[in-house]
């Protein structure tokens, strides 16, 4: 029987990590084996490409040489951790994936979404996860927990309509295959949060235990 | 006006540094201004890529995970290279380009070419050499400059092959657009070699002059 493959996406602070462990801990009390893993990076080639990207000037890196490489390092993951964990009966649980590079590069600079298509068909073939768990917080959220400052200046504002722009792509993208994906109200509590986030696994779990059987 | 781009191709050892000497010369007897490149590498972003590719285990970097990082390299050559000579009116003179990753990737390692192909037409668009010279020769003679041992090895016949399936793919390349490539026997001797890829390059900017006047 074939891994299930679950991706967690959404902008820093939104809760990521927190709520992997939250998904970690409901995967291990149904005791199905799993591989958890991240997006850049993942294997070592993806590491290497992750220090790349975050040690180059602005400048040195133009959008799309720098898609064609978040692809590469997404290739070898695939090859690597991804492909091989599903083939052999094991779920994957992902610190973002593909949908991340829609809302940031598509969405967020305003990028060719057709690329990103194409590229996302060349490398992942018919390969889509079956579960994203979108954790979404509106951007004045995240501001004003981050920010106490009254006035944003023009970078502030800047971040801010890239913030709404990747926001706004994911929430497309949820519209658009909500078989696919849950969004979670991650500025509820933590603790609403997390028995939203537990809710939507184990009912992906016993879909997929009574789909198997 | 426009710059033109020319490339040259053909395997190790066919004399492609001589013979982009040569054309450097001509280029600079037309007062032609120009700018002479390589591929992988010809940006700092370019030689990161090839210093990655060259410093990786064998296991470490996959066939597709390559092929995308070399189109990564690639779309920053064209970008911050290329395209700005050739707009500025410059020609721009390479030393191997996306005929090298079908002769090599496509034709060596038999890797799917329909793969390079989408990744050409997403990364250059519209944008072709004008002139591709490709020096060719047969891979028995290169073997029997480079190697004087009687009895080739497993390892040697393995990569006889390669070779000659990258012949194979640069010669069926070269057919399909006679009017790109001018194939040059480089089995000749030097002189007669540096003759014929005078005599194409002169005609070529001949063709060129009588065109864009």
């Amino acid at each position: 029987m074939r891994g299930r493959f679950i991706t967690v996406e959404g902008q820093d602070g939104a809760g990521k990590s927190t709520n992997i462990a939250v998904i970690q801990r409901v995967l291990e009390e149904r005791d199905i084996g799993f591989v958890l893993s991240r997006e850049p990076g993942g294997t070592r080639f993806g590491e290497r490409v992750r220090d790349m990207l975050l040690n180059s000037h602005d400048d040195e890196i133009g959008d799309v040489a720098e898609l064609l490489v978040i692809f590469a390092a997404r290739a070898q993951h695939l090859q690597e951790v991804i492909e091989p964990a599903l083939a052999a009966g094991r779920w994957v649980l992902c610190d973002r994936f593909t949908d991340a590079t829609y809302a940031y590069q598509g969405g967020g600079r305003q990028m060719d979404v057709s690329m990103i298509s194409s590229l996302e068909n060349l490398v992942q073939r018919e390969l889509r996860p079956d579960l994203t768990l979108l954790l979404d917080v509106p951007v004045e959220v995240g501001e004003t927990r981050a920010d106490k400052r009254s006035e944003p200046d023009r970078f502030e504002q800047q971040k801010q309509a890239f913030k709404r722009n990747v926001r706004a792509c994911y929430l497309d993208r949820a519209n658009a295959e909500p078989a696919r994906f849950s969004v979670i109200d991650a500025s509820q509590t933590f603790v609403q949060v997390e028995r939203d986030v537990r809710t939507v696994v184990k009912r992906f779990i016993d879909n997929v235990v009574s789909t198997d059987q």
